[in-house]
């Protein structure tokens, strides 16, 4: 297990996402898996459904980051042409995948309808495929870059089976307290204990509910006796504020 | 109103987005309000609290889209640095701006908090205030960038002002049907389709519910007469593949 981060960009590939018809869910979901596989999502795009763009946005990313993912554009229609785009930004042919020719033939249909079906049978060659327990066609994984469908559901089946691919580091834990206080009120102190604390994240959320304001106080680091402590100094900064607090729900 | 269409990128900054605690909803919000404006959203990016980070994506993409929009990172404490980022980018000095200080001033508070809170007065020297109705501090406009605070409420209530400040285009029109075919079925006619009117955006997009599968079809364009001949010809499509349709809720 590496000390040093690993980490990943999540490129979600859409027109529907970048036009606010469609509120995207998984970058969130993504995160959440890969910290428990221990990689750091450090950056998400989304990005359209352009050839010209896909393909420079991965090659940036692939460079940049230990492990990128996607989402979007693996379907039979004219728009889903993340399968082309991969193969261009590696330079590799598309191949048609005899397994996955197989499992897409086993149902039967007209001619013009399988040509379409077809379609997600196209494969960057030298790619591996990557399961799907939901609905058929597969995604696929090339080197550092893995390609899942946009579907949620789809894409939550996919990543689940991800995890012994990725060489990981140490998943970031973390804590969290609510300080019935304003940001204001919490910002030095917070500073301070920040300053003493260097290897861990303490961000602070200001929020308005049931008539009261309050900041959520959330600390994020790999070292949970180091969150530990640091929570109790939060707390204490809390106490000496004058403040309530309340651990979260 | 200039016809070749006027280009944005959501620059959506916090670490709480990129671990997956916190679900953005700002960026679908920001695309359908700048759409009306006339702008059109072609990417999004999700960047943590880092400043170089913040610095080189500002520089990187106020060069390559006509505006940049920004959420979060505005408030008091010692992670809101995206005031300094953006000084840093234009490479101008941070300023106290007098009239957010006496703004900042009318709620009175012991020295320590109301050091905090001045923090945010400090502007990037050029900017101008983007009015914030909701609670307070306002964002800013330097240039072709729009700083915004990451709190929905307060992101919304920010860009509703920000109409009369962009040089639009034609906004973006959408025509949407649901046909009870799978994408499959669809695939081959749609790309047909497509080809005849490559001005516009035919998209497709899988769904299963109610123990139905079947296709969303959305087409967007500037035109208005041409998305309403081309969801008759979609119509047409659908009827003569046999499927049922539906138009959307």
């Amino acid at each position: 297990m590496s000390d040093s981060p690993v980490t990943a960009c999540v490129l979600i590939i859409g027109n529907e996402i970048l036009s606010g018809r469609t509120q995207d869910v998984n970058l969130a979901h993504l995160a959440q898996t890969l910290n428990e596989f221990g990689v750091q999502v450090r950056e998400a795009r989304v990005i359209p459904d352009v050839e010209d763009i896909i393909v420079d946005t991965l090659n940036e990313c692939r460079k940049a980051f230990d492990y990128v993912l996607t989402t979007g554009g693996i379907g039979p229609t004219h728009d889903d042409i993340t399968a082309d785009c991969v193969a261009n930004a590696f330079g590799v042919e598309l191949e048609m995948h005899p397994e996955v020719e197989a499992l897409i033939r086993r149902r039967e249909a007209p001619p013009e309808i399988m040509e379409a079906r077809l379609r997600m049978a196209r494969i960057p060659k030298g790619a591996t495929l990557i399961d799907n327990a939901m609905s058929g066609p597969p995604g696929f994984q090339l080197e550092n870059v893995f390609v899942m469908a946009g579907v949620p559901a789809i894409m939550r089946a996919m990543v689940s089976t991800l995890g012994n691919r990725m060489q990981g580091g140490k998943p970031v834990r973390s804590r969290s307290i609510i300080a019935y206080l304003s940001e204001g009120h919490v910002a030095k102190p917070l500073g301070r204990i920040q300053e003493r604390y260097p290897d861990t994240d303490l961000g602070s959320y200001p929020f308005y509910r049931h008539d009261r304001y309050g900041t959520n106080l959330v600390m994020r680091g790999t070292d949970p006796d180091l969150l530990d402590a640091l929570l109790e100094e939060v707390r204490k900064m809390i106490i000496e504020l004058g403040g309530e607090y309340e651990d979260p729900e």
